[in-house]
């Protein structure tokens, strides 16, 4: 009985382990941080946007270091992810939101971006690190769709069939 | 003592759940899957959006098949709906949340709309399905503040006085 | 053992607790109730937005009941606050979020404001309050990055360096 409590109290622990660092994200890259944003990742980790691979912790850290993102930065600009849906099996996880880029336009902000995200992470030495993020606009796009499919399921994304 | 641990972790587990099937709604309608959305409600579940009725998960299955559904889904849609307040009593919950809609328009998007949601939720066999979801467009509605306010206080949702 | 689970357990409580706390603010104010708002305030918390200060749960009662608040409610507003990363330490606490302000404009939702937000909250007779929210536009203002970047620290805010 003590053993079932442990297996469903690390399960919630878990999920709000991953909660927390999808959550993360949005302040890492609205603040500039490069640090802070690869440091979700595993060091192998990767991050598909719209094709745009990036391949490694060190990849999301050039991402956010570059000029284009720190002009966003600079300008003003909010990624707001949305609540997630996770689904943890043992040492590996899948997680699903969508999202909202908003940039400053003089003295209001416009939707740049709405987007399907699917997480896959697993737990490691440092706790629970994204080792595939696969991102799509929610402009009509069949592999947007796979991905929220995918997420909800809890299955990894594939987006060549 | 073990008793009480198993109360406070049932609670815990049955909000985690209900904040996730929340969560699931906007994916599920933003890859205009149908199945996937009408699953989140129970058979006889009701879904009131601006007084337009819903009585069963079979009406929101073809809420979600409709062509005005779909062409929304083709043309790029976000129903993104916020953290919610869940307040769970026994067998029954009441859970609170606001959402926005955007749609694309050109290489950007424009929120078409900003709403309060009340969801009434049972457990059911296959776990917490929603009896009746109200929704009101924020737009100076005092049924909407009513929502609102109902669903702070974890109470069931009375639009005519 | 048991003893350990009990502050496992206790830990997941307040954060839900906090989470909860954080996402009724928005439909507090977004139905333009006082009352409610100001609650989720210690007595002598404090609301720092771009340099106005609010120094008391009362302060907090009299900016929700101001024209000026109700003639956004009365229009229609949405105060959309995104999930939060929450750090407990024994009765105090540190959460942090990013949050939308849309306005209606005819048959449309504007974002107006896209903001960082730190609150810092303790654990009093009735539960958690705010004891102190600092909130800055995401508009390249570096103490909005400061307020993001501590938040995900769990540290306090410090605005002046």
């Amino acid at each position: 009985m003590t053993d079932e409590l442990h297996v469903r109290l690390q399960r919630l622990e878990d999920e709000r382990e991953i909660a927390r660092l999808i959550a993360s994200y949005g302040p890492s890259v609205d603040s500039g941080n490069a640090d802070s944003a690869a440091s979700l990742w595993a060091e192998n980790g990767t991050y598909d946007v719209e094709g745009w691979r990036m391949n490694s912790r060190d990849d999301v850290h050039g991402m956010v270091s570059s000029q284009s993102h720190q002009d966003l930065v600079a300008n003003g600009c909010c990624h707001f992810l949305g609540p997630c849906v996770v689904t943890v099996t043992g040492d590996t996880a899948v997680a699903l939101c969508e999202s909202l880029v908003l940039l400053r336009r003089g003295d209001e902000y416009v939707a740049w971006r709405a987007t399907a995200n699917h997480f896959e992470l697993s737990r490691q030495g440092g706790g629970w690190k994204i080792v595939a993020r696969t991102s799509r606009l929610l402009n009509g796009n069949p592999k947007a769709h796979g991905l929220l499919l995918a997420g909800l399921s809890g299955v990894a994304a594939t987006l060549n069939p």
